[in-house]
């Protein structure tokens, strides 16, 4: 309800109720400003009505929520069940974009700034639990394990020599596996009973990394949160030989948010010494379903790394560097509305993981003619198809009469067309 | 509404009625038992109300809403909103176990139930779609990318030696990344141009494995849905490739199980030659949200081996293995709904991806006393304590009696009592 | 999941997790039997996951939500918004039947028993709340007001005589309205001031019963629930009066089922004296939405004369009370699951309200012969007819047989076709 | 989603993304604009999204969904259970007041709206299907018997000497208890059969019309839609014998407003003859649960008449008629969100169905002196208890501030505290 449908809802009923109902919302939205500009976990928790109204103006800022969207890509955010768009609060697009996680997706506003805020709020979260100088986090749609498996690979290239990891014994089965499964040796030192308690044996920990040699280590694998009678790692010293040794220290804190002491040994730790990222359960930490994982640190640029090696969450690129006329009509098709259709430049240069390739999104160096792709994907109706080519046409029409007045217009006529081989095909 | 239920209705409802009620039950519960023994995909889609049931049922096969549940494992099911647990549907224990994504959840049999079903009616429907010889697959919660990061990962294990992936070009950020995120160097093969179309050029991948050494190849990483002028991958000749010089083949079939010609490709291609796994996102196939993908193959055991690589969707370990008496004291919990306790027996053997740990569980080799562990997780209320204490109690009680009465019964006395390190502080 | 779906989920998960999860389910199952065996408000609140699963199995009981129903009635629970059958969990049919809001509706057994045990828990609730001899209530989807005018409009066919109701001056314009909406005159007794309390003036009341004529007084009205600074009517003489001149009693308990103090002043009155019938409103006593009441009153039959002046929350008729082998066709087609098809025997025999109609349900006296109707309405479809006529014709092809065998089978074919005038005709 | 909210928004997601996300909201605005301003059926249904946006935004304009809301009434929307919540969207306080469904709820401004609207929507397709010349409807939450029975009360006032209906007769129950629960004769005029179809004897109306007297019957009642061989009155005729003999005629239209037969037969008895309201079922008509029915008319003040017959669905009455001091204490304690709390100045007088009443709202003719009432209703906190006391505390201080200053302040200190009679006491 803007100015406009307040003042139309006056002369049906009452001006001074609907003011007033007015006025109810500005509160629910004066929630969401402090929400947006301070990025902060709120000081009293929001009623369901603010959280659901939130959701609900979120998805509409998403493409697949446009009321006259026309999507021709083959990820447009169709959902085959209601059931399945109500339970999602119609946010279907995911977050991230040509496999960085953090980025945000031009079709989907709405679940960019979710992702966003979501991430800002546990950042805030882990500071208020006692880690005051973490610099950045992201929350991932995987386990505590397999968050740290992506850790331990982005690492792989930050020290292609390093084989092992140093590992003070823990006995949970996943986060040994999250070491195998990103192919590195995990090096067991034994734990030391002190009282009835298990305790960091830190001279052996020291003493193997001489043995193996600093540069073959590819890190520290510490755990603060376990079962007694093991007691959390001994994270500061940890961390001072992680430094000394210029060894990265990844910390499996698995439920240790909840742990004031949990969080204060890795605030002592990176204070003191070297802790690169340290990894948490959402489930256990913030009591929601199994499935998610926080990873955070005090380095941005190397969290940034961790969240760019998460390849896909998307497949799209609508990247529009190119100069060329021809990316003039894929803006001119995106500010009509039609998501999803490609525009192909001739020799477009595009740099992935320090490999460069030539005329990229063509599938090859040199591709006779600059082109526009459009997916006939499942999902997609007889109207999507008539539609996008309404409009597709309409933008031609006003290519080519800019044309005759003497702007540049790319030469489409001389190539044929083409479908995707995504199609289906009966 | 059972047979009682129903009886007990017809003494306030017209008996016809009820009955007529009861068969319209009948009719809901014939097609879950239809899925339950076939495993395939429903002929005629089920409708919402059957949906909504069957969901509904599962969730209540779950422990966490077991009505008289005491939960004192540090993962139970807690869900702080009950916004998040109704979109959920109250499903709220995720997949999997001690990092094997298919296994059986003990605390979690309708989930369980409902990812077996799901694995199962993917599997109907890729075969439906085409690839009628494929013998297994799963459902994870990654994006495609990461999927085929997971199968890279497998591969390292069987090739510890191998280092690059041959992989015909395609230009789609994601599955690049995929083979950078595992640490493998990727070996692009430029495409041909046949027409206007881009063809694989079989050739130059022979001569590429030839010139590397096929024991340096981890893989073949192969894509059956593109965008034209790229056209699928010539998979028969790859398959063939891949099968003499025995290398193993990972196709990239994003979008594909909708598209009729992708899938009779695989079908050829293992027929004819080799394909190990092929990978498809659940979104762009089954229009459903974005962050999913299937992984599926010819050979159960090489499937198997992907889905046990993903760590710890599931902390948890109750194997009962040892036949000491403390464990009697556990199953004594477990059949009185206490779940999350963990008796930890001495010297318990437990081989992890082929390493052994003696004493299991005890985080060392030899702890002195066997001994019980419960989690003071956040989200547990003071009267779950009151009620484990009280179970606990009584169990201990019928131990002392059968001790008096001949029976081994654990020393227990002698051990401090502990805290998990996880508990909340302040 | 009955005992078979059980049995086939333990080949998919692991027997004994199975099992357990239906001995969850049990414990859900307990809480229902415990309802419908006692009819009593719980005395622990059932958790939302129960009370949705209670929901889910009463709709799945209405013929709307059975699978293969062939509706060809005019109100066969069709919805056209999926969003207005969600929030009403698919329960279409309301309550009662043929003007009666307390009968069985024949197509709708869930919801026939959803109305019956709310009735038994607000009567348990009621007694609960102090009026421990109340004998019978029921929910009325109106509000306090337009109940007082039922109860009246019930008490002037007792009564035809009477014109005047007795009314304890309470500043409340509904309440006041009720009567006047009943089409009869209230007569004021104001108050009496005591100390800054404003009290019943007994004498007042009974000298104006003397002055009108007890017969020509339809009843008393009374109030307990009201605002400071007047307080409850006295009620034991007030009800004293009505029991000594043989004048109704009807009590105005707006919101007082809340409060000890007007439960007990009714108790009493019903104890010492006369009260006919009490009302009160469900969103200020039971804190959900407002719309609804409670009539209740300590005498069977005379709650039972009210809840049948309710017209029409259904206008169908399916008595099946002739003996003609044209109902046998209705019986038929009955137990295949077609609702709503109306067969009309000759010179069928009905009562409504003293009044008597020659061959009910055809309109006239004699019309020449017996005949079926079905009903061309809003949301059928086009297969809907063709499911009828198909079960139709089996039915009348085993009805020529059983001829030919020699039992009577009706003559219809001499009858010409007949639509309804209900029929959408563009 | 304001502009400042967009705005915040850009800070952290791509400002371009935004914007076409603001304007994809504008897309929805624009729906509910359209549907505020013209108040007709959209032609193109709106989606599920658009609706529960909508219902949203109306929720929290109603005062039991404000953030900082004081509610001291006995009815200030308190719902005891979420599920009930959800299912209405958080719309709790129903609609009208004081006894008329159309008046709106000073408390409740976004169901008002929605109460508005759904009227304006009604009276929009009533048109559209044929009864072009229309001028007033509401919708009733009763069923289409008990909306004739209101109708049959509504016309007692205007004909007290009238006992008879004439009712062409149709064998459908619940239309005929509708005219004995109002307490009339039925005169039931049998119907002749023509070919085989059964049709209205109007000269027999005619004749019983000379016989009784006209101004001895209340109304023709007469009917449309009807299974056959009935087929609908003959409406011509029968509304220009209600004209020639000034006798208001009733229409039963059931399920006639999908119709367009039915609904041209009241178009053209309303054009030649006297029709003053046809009744029309909601289920039936357009879909939905059972429970509720349409009351439209030709003539705006009959039917308002009707609207305001329906007593209480609201007990509430914040009149502010009064310009004594005392209210300027109420309009306040309104401003600042404190709801419930009534005023009751000296001396106030109202008229109710032409009954004056002095003093109205403190139940006598001469209270000594003003005073405010707040209830302690079911469902109130202590902490709604202490914020009321808090911003009273504060309006009193202002006030006496105010009188010091030589502004007219209300005596309210010789008034003694009273508790409302309604409140719990145990």
């Amino acid at each position: 309800m803007n100015v406009e449908n307040f003042g139309a809802s006056e002369r049906l009923v009452n001006a001074a109720y609907v003011r007033q109902g007015a006025q109810g919302r500005r509160a629910h939205e004066l929630c969401l400003r402090v929400l947006l500009e301070q990025g902060k976990c709120p000081e009293n928790g929001w009623d369901e009505s603010t959280i659901e109204l939130f959701l609900h103006e979120l998805a509409i800022m998403d493409s697949n929520n446009f009321l006259s969207n026309c999507g021709v890509g083959e990820r447009e955010g169709r959902v085959a069940s209601g059931l399945v768009a109500r339970r999602h609060y119609r946010l279907i697009h995911g977050i991230g974009r040509s496999g960085d996680i953090s980025a945000v997706q031009p079709k989907a506003a709405g679940s960019s700034l979710l992702n966003k805020l979501t991430n800002s709020i546990v950042l805030d979260i882990i500071k208020l639990a006692g880690v005051r100088t973490v610099t950045n986090c992201f929350v991932v749609p995987m386990a505590t394990g397999m968050s740290l498996t992506l850790c331990f690979l982005t690492l792989r290239h930050k020290r292609p020599k390093a084989k092992y990891i140093i590992w003070p014994r823990i006995d949970q089965k996943s986060c040994f596996k999250s070491m195998i499964t990103a192919g590195f040796e995990p090096v067991v030192i034994e734990n030391v009973l002190e009282g009835d308690e298990l305790r960091t044996d830190v001279k052996a920990v020291e003493a193997k990394i001489q043995d193996l040699g600093a540069e073959n280590v590819l890190c520290v694998h510490s755990t603060t949160s376990c079962f007694a009678p093991r007691v959390p790692d001994r994270l500061e010293e940890l961390a001072v030989i992680c430094s000394n040794y210029d060894i990265p220290h990844i910390v499996n804190n698995a439920y240790g948010v909840q742990s004031s002491r949990c969080m204060h040994l890795i605030q002592q730790g990176a204070r003191v010494g070297r802790i690169d990222a340290f990894i948490q359960s959402l489930d256990k930490n913030f009591m929601v379903p199994v499935g998610g994982a926080v990873i955070a640190g005090f380095n941005d640029s190397f969290i940034q790394d961790i969240s760019k090696m998460y390849p896909a969450m998307s497949l799209e690129n609508l990247d529009k560097h190119s100069d060329m006329a021809v990316t003039q009509l894929g803006s001119m098709l995106f500010t009509r509305q039609v998501s999803g259709a490609r525009v192909v430049p001739l020799g477009s240069l595009q740099i992935v993981n320090n490999y460069t390739f030539k005329g990229f999104m063509s599938h090859t160096n040199n591709y006779p003619c600059a082109y526009l792709n459009a997916a006939s994907a499942v999902g997609m109706k007889k109207q999507d198809v008539d539609l996008f080519l309404k409009r597709l046409d309409k933008c031609m029409k006003t290519f080519r009469k800019e044309k005759s007045n003497g702007k540049d217009v790319p030469e489409m006529d001389n190539c044929t067309k083409h479908t995707s081989a995504g199609e289906t095909e009966d």
